[in-house]
């Protein structure tokens, strides 16, 4: 039973790459549409936001279906929880990509970003995605070592934080319209980071069975 | 076995009731430590914020003990993942609740809100809080009709949502700084409506069984 359970929580580990890899895509082609002004761009990562809500719900329901046959002990529970939090964090993930995209729109034809922000949004956006693609390499690859780098990672990205809002606050000569679009816009950057480090503890739990942090 | 899960689900329901009360004051505290420039009313929204956090661990180690006691059939499982959903939702609710303080924190002395700008908050703030309180009188009561409530509720802080962007694109005299916090508190009180509506849903299931939305 418990050989049996593994070989199920695994198959839910490799719906869980595929929802990282959306994950990691989904930002990519939202910042494409932000900084290229590439509406069909935008429709990618709105696409990829609906392809990972439906993935999380198959997520939940294989949980369902994995812990009524297997009737799990607490530990193989937790396990299984831990993939439920995966999901719920890459979701989150999808969604503010979404935001990002739906800046674009809202803005287009005129392009929401001045150069000054541009640059900075540029820096997040890629780290953004190396902290997804991390994420998912630890779910791929059983590597734990991989997700301790995370933390360094969304270090940069809150020093970048600062820098757009230094930016901002410094000697703004633009529209209050693209200040407010900035402010965000580092804010769901932001924000994808943070769910992307909460992922990687559960991963690592996942793929370890140990809590990050604890030994 | 079914009437001892029952028990035990009652007694998770508990919990949430007490997570959701803490939910509502976070928010009250919160908007108060930010309208009136009051920093006790600050440090009582952070303070909430992790109670609240403690007490979502605490249910997920209550629904974990409650899922390997009982190994319970689908549908309970079923209510059981559902208690989850709200408590993370809860949780959120408390973290944006602290984002408010934050903003006034990081602001102080300086008032971070221009009249115009207060006026709106005061009003998301009022209809953030009555969502909050009417997913805690649902869990309480098990009265569904009250749910159905929330969304027009969330319609009103959608439009307020819109409000506060027309202020912020008019004429507007004050700094970019003024504007990007007002952007930012907007965003916090629309995303504590929206967590309120989803565990809403979660929290009509967990009362009657029954998903909102399907008969």
């Amino acid at each position: 039973m418990r050989a049996s359970f593994r070989e199920q929580l695994d198959s839910l580990r490799g719906s869980l790459i595929v929802m990282g890899s959306d994950v990691t895509s989904g930002m990519r082609w939202a910042t494409e549409s932000l900084l290229e002004g590439d509406l069909a761009a935008a429709s990618k990562a709105l696409e990829i936001a609906t392809t990972i809500r439906h993935c999380r719900e198959e997520v939940e329901e294989s949980v369902v279906e994995l812990l009524v046959r297997q009737q799990p002990v607490a530990s193989d529970l937790r396990l299984a929880l831990a993939s439920l939090h995966v999901a719920a964090d890459f979701e989150r993930m999808g969604a503010l990509a979404e935001h990002v995209a739906k800046i674009m729109l809202m803005r287009h034809p005129v392009t929401a970003v001045p150069p000054e922000v541009a640059q900075v949004a540029r820096q997040m956006a890629q780290i953004a995605e190396r902290l997804a693609w991390k994420v998912t390499g630890v779910l791929e690859t059983g590597d734990a070592a991989l997700a301790a780098q995370l933390e360094s990672d969304d270090d940069e990205m809150d020093e970048l934080h600062r820098q757009m809002f230094e930016v901002l606050f410094g000697n703004w000569t633009h529209e209050v319209k693209a200040a407010v679009d900035a402010a965000l816009l580092a804010r769901f950057y932001e924000r994808y980071a943070d769910h992307a480090v909460s992922a990687a503890q559960q991963v690592v739990y996942l793929v370890t069975g140990v809590v990050p942090g604890r030994s």
